[in-house]
């Protein structure tokens, strides 16, 4: 331990589902193989700073209710204690990823050059740490939503100087995410919507948006950065509304703007909720699609309309979404990124320890069951049945041919549809005896 | 009056805004000019046959409560009483247009010859009707989710004989919208989509209904048809998830599947609402697209979490609406349908024509003041005040640079944006100015 | 069996959880002894007869998908076949109860008097299959909100001649629920409530309402019914409001008109997740109240805002629900009534059993979850440990004294309260050890 | 002017609805006499000063955006600032009231002692500038929900210590309410209320919270305060489940606790929008118990599913508001708080000033149209018909009869109820008449 914020906490072992331990792992066995592969290297689990050390327990409500060595987050010595702790969380979890905002990291400074300065000195410790850890960096991202500078958006800003301002963010943040050997970068668009359609000129900041996309991979492509650019989508909070809505509105945005073989979808399970989606579709969607690049695991309590980003701990849903990801070939670049928060209630170390002990363990037993399914075939027998009709020469020719040819055949009675059972309820009978 | 049922109702005028009679026009003139034009052609008002005269007040707990003539609506004399008085209605509120379904105007067959013969039976009996009318159609389409045959989708459906019937039933009905001179054609796929993940191909099911309206597009240039082939947003209900969930949905779709030229998006508030957004978006948004085609005039309850289809009646609501409308030049082949129902209450055939009084004086309301606004241009003005700056030539010359030359600036310190007011509460108190 | 409609299915069995009979039961052992009490005795299962024999597989936007031999079902020959075939099922899952309203086991008559004449009929009828079996009646009820009598409402109607008939409509199923040995009688009011507060006179049709439950407690001590009067909790559908809108609001109501000792609460999962709560919230409130009765055990989709009557599949939700149940001391003469239907594609007899025997399952799953839960006390000394200080003296002191001599002692400084961590990921951790 | 931070701003005046200052009234003009008393006496309008001087523009994911001059808000002298810019912006708007927390008004001290000090100082600062102003005090309350001592709750905290330290804090608002003649003091529970029911002892909280209610209204006899006590329903946010979670949970609270003649509500348009209720219906239940006390005049965007406390502007929805207010007698010591925050893109003085200017002018031509409709009379004889039936002594006797005796008339074929139109939308059209 570099800092004694996590005294008395050592690594986080795996003792199997009998263990009554609250701080051991009871399903996550990382060199446990599944379907041929390490657990570790399945769900590749981050830590984000942004929740875990940032964020200090305030809601619209009320402030601080934390108490961290590391505040005031207002001078790099409280920055470096920071990193500290992380580096120590991130020893006790063993996790093999951990994700980073600019704004996370480093305070402000009173100039451009002066962040830029200040977060150089804190990627230079990152890289230092990482260089006696197994931990990595699966992504990087800025934080273009939480100062008075965004208010009105990044690169859908009214403002020309506000779209430089994020163009130069953005720019130091694929560096540095290059830099550290980052697999993704990350880009989430909070204020990249509007208040009110009565001062938004929709279509050109749409423009905008995709002009600047185009400019970040551009950019990638001339830094040689191999990871995957990543947009996330949510459909509103901050703003009332976000133009990437949610992945069906993305994947037609990137589309439009021509970047549909280079940018991949992060995909939140609280965002996918917010939508009026459930996780799995956003992930099935964007799996049809091939783009479905990583996860931000969370859940968001679905009495709350706006993000609670709680750890998850439901494991039949969890189950699902790592259904659709194995199907869909299992992560490549991406990963399990934690975008949870603690409840402002849950002030000890402990507790961060806790929540992210309890919610790997959940994504443990999610993936175990999704590789059971998967291993057994029953959903994927019962889908072909299904659509078996398909298969045959005279409906892929109908779907070759024309109206008149097809009404010729209905009106003449040769096809009259008789309904078959959806067999819903027997399917999720089937999952719940993987969950 | 063809029939007694609105026996003592007769053709409704304008008697202005200070009229007491329930059933007269207190702001709808069609003869009155706005911004150039005759209010009827602006408004291009039509009747909906399913809920006006299919509909028979029946809800999930249910079943009907409304008498009328042309009940039970199974044999063919009985649909051509529902004719005669949808005619008279329109006779009595003078609305420029009527839209349906196959199934709203004639009963089901027992095979689909037999409905194809009583549909066409129903089809010269329109024919002979608006020869002595003026009432011309806005638009026809198919009702492809109210039988069992179409429970599992119908260009979606996992047997593709179901594909083949829709297929058949589509043809049927752009034949006779063509016949009848209809200004446009629509689809709306209800039961495209899914109740359950677990039984659903979804990358393929997208595939067949984007080659299910390639076939519509291609069937409309053989028949020479010129009105505008629709689709209509919606999220969900009955479907857990329609795959035309929204207008960027659906935009996504129409570019991923080679028909953003050839089709528009017919947009209903209910539908926006439902999809977590307000009639506005959904308007602006596809205006920004050049995909505007129609609107389906109506309100949901915002604490009903289903299609209430009510009469529109919110005058600031109505008016941002054709705001938009005209902000983007106006229907063309569109109009306003009245995709309304009474409510289960509502009995009598006073209330049936009281609901289109009121709906159609609101739309004109609305249309008056999104013409005084727009003729007023205190929003264009601000909007110019507020992007002001993208008119620059650096700022273009930025658009066209990159991160590179941009960040050299902003670290150089020349970028240091200041945020301006967004004067969101001075822009709604001016709309309030007009509505 | 009694008719060929479940042919080939046999009573299901306890197999346990490794098989993979999807006919099977592979954790509801009726005979399993759980703190004490057999798992029938404490689960207490009903089959609902509406949604499993009465629906037809109708939405708001399709009509009947099932065929069942006992449709139409407008004669007393069919009801006498849906009897057989309900028995039938009850055969089948061998559970202890089932459940009905008048309305769903004869077809309505051209008169009151002909409608009570089929109704005793089918009792007559279920009263005869009961004496040779093990199944009992968990509750009756009276359908008071299909027919187009009720649209206005029942006991809240303006018009008194409904009040009338309604009254006389439970009187009838009072007497039946009585004489069949009946553990309970619920009254649901699904348009005790309005559709616009412009034609409501809402301050009246709540007295109307609580005279009317007090009628219902009269004629239960003049009858001698030993059952349970309960009222079933729903905020909204089909009635854009309904008076019993939650839990709190019931017992809010119940209190008014002095009926909070005679009448308990019939809690749905469904109604709890439209009124914005959990169930296990609304169970706790009414245990707190001592006012819980009995369950109505579904699921809601969480993404849509309708009432969708899904077979419960989660076990962390259940278990959860009956960890209250357990700890407010289990269910008197309550049970967990499914009121659940199926999906409207689920067309075939063995959806039908499937889906119950899933259920049953998941709920057994649940409640041996929350048993073990509280056996192991975990969450008890949680809570006891938490909230410690109010057994102190000191505290017990204050909550009889004054403002004036709390502040004294908080402004000399003797108070200065110290937030502890609220653990809420390490509870949700450990409730994940059991389910 | 006080201070130069409103300069150039002078008070609003009347000017009638065609002018196009956006700075001036349209529609509120004080002295204009409605139903017999002047607009400012019955809207009785209130500024709050948590909104629009304590909060500086943060939300969930952004800081402050707002630059006022009494910013940092850390000591006492900027509390003076502030209170000088708030007197300027009563006089500047004319309103007849305003409203605070001890939160908003003062820095917090390091003890109780000292910030009752520094509250004190500004009471008397509050003293001597309401000597020379007709602005006075509607109410008062305390804020017991952003001090991290209050994450876990107020009177509902596990800590009997918090539970002392509100007691402290509410005698010393409900002391400084009373010198400072406030017409009402006001409860918000935003913490009472849990995160987790696993964590929460839900009955012991809800006594302690009836309890200390009983306490408030004790000192406020000791006291002799003559104003109103209030409570202020909301749902949740912050906490994920608030105690007092609409009007009739509140109304059920009273009666429980026995104070349902001693306490009234505050009831307030966002919270009723995010409890699943219309403003309208609210109030309407309110005043049906005799405790309709006062509003918070905002709106909820029904996109958002958080309380987005905006300024009002849809005048047929504030009508409906007022309606309501006005049936039931209008305000009593109540009124129209606006608790409405500017947007966090609007920066400016002008904008604060504007935002009331526009919420003002909602309101009277809500309240104006509110009038005319109930001098017009439509709605009440409406109403008073379709009742009718209730007036006659067959109905009342019913009332007063029992199952038995009404079951015989209905079997013997005497009522048979004939359903007629709830005339809904003819309702709506009449409503749009006026609004």
């Amino acid at each position: 331990m570099t800092h004694p914020f996590f005294e008395g906490l050592s690594p986080v072992r795996y003792e199997g589902p009998d263990s009554d331990n609250p701080l051991a792992f009871r399903h996550y066995d990382p060199d446990a193989v599944v379907m041929g592969k390490r657990m570790e290297e399945h769900l590749r689990f981050a830590v984000a700073y942004w929740h875990s050390f940032a964020w200090e327990g305030g809601d619209p409500f009320g402030g601080q209710t934390f108490s961290r060595p590391w505040y005031p987050q207002d001078d790099m010595a409280m920055a470096r204690v920071k990193a500290d702790c992380a580096f120590d969380l991130f020893d006790i979890l063993g996790q093999p990823f951990f994700c980073w905002h600019d704004a996370d990291i480093r305070p402000e400074g009173d100039s451009f050059a002066e962040s830029f300065d200040r977060f150089t000195q804190i990627i230079d410790l990152f890289e230092e740490k990482m260089a006696s850890r197994k931990v990595r960096l699966l992504w990087g991202t800025a934080n273009m939503f939480s100062h008075r500078r965004w208010m009105a958006g990044a690169s859908t800003n009214p403002d020309p100087d506000v779209f430089a301002y994020a163009a130069a963010t953005v720019k130091m943040c694929m560096d540095a995410t290059h830099r550290l050997g980052g697999q993704n970068y990350v880009l989430w668009g909070g204020r990249e919507g509007y208040e009110t359609l009565l001062n938004t000129d929709l279509a050109s900041e749409l423009d905008h948006m995709g002009r600047f996309l185009n400019m970040v991979v551009d950019y990638q492509h001339k830094i040689g950065f191999e990871g995957t650019i990543l947009i996330e989508p949510k459909p509103q909070e901050p703003s009332k509304h976000q133009y990437d809505f949610d992945v069906a509105t993305c994947i037609g945005f990137l589309r439009k703007y021509g970047l549909e073989g280079e940018v991949k979808l992060n995909i939140e399970q609280g965002h996918a909720i917010l939508a009026g989606h459930s996780f799995e579709h956003e992930l099935a969607l964007a799996a049809a699609e091939g783009m479905l690049g990583s996860i931000d695991m969370n859940r968001n309590d679905y009495q709350s309309g706006w993000d609670t980003d709680q750890f998850p701990n439901n494991t039949p849903e969890v189950a699902l979404a790592y259904y659709h990801i194995l199907k869909a070939g299992g992560f490549g670049t991406g990963g399990t990124n934690f975008d949870a928060k603690l409840r402002r209630q849950s002030l000890d170390a402990t507790d961060l320890v806790a929540a992210h002990v309890g919610a790997m363990d959940i994504c443990a037993r999610g993936l175990k069951a999704a590789a059971a399914m998967l291993e057994d075939g029953g959903l994927e027998s019962a889908l072909a049945e299904r659509y078996a009709g398909w298969q045959t020469d005279g409906a892929q020719a109908m779907l070759e041919s024309d109206f008149d040819s097809i009404f010729a055949r209905v009106h003449a009675g040769e096809v009259a549809p008789q309904p078959r059972s959806g067999r819903q309820e027997i399917l999720e009978n089937y999952v719940n005896r993987f969950v």
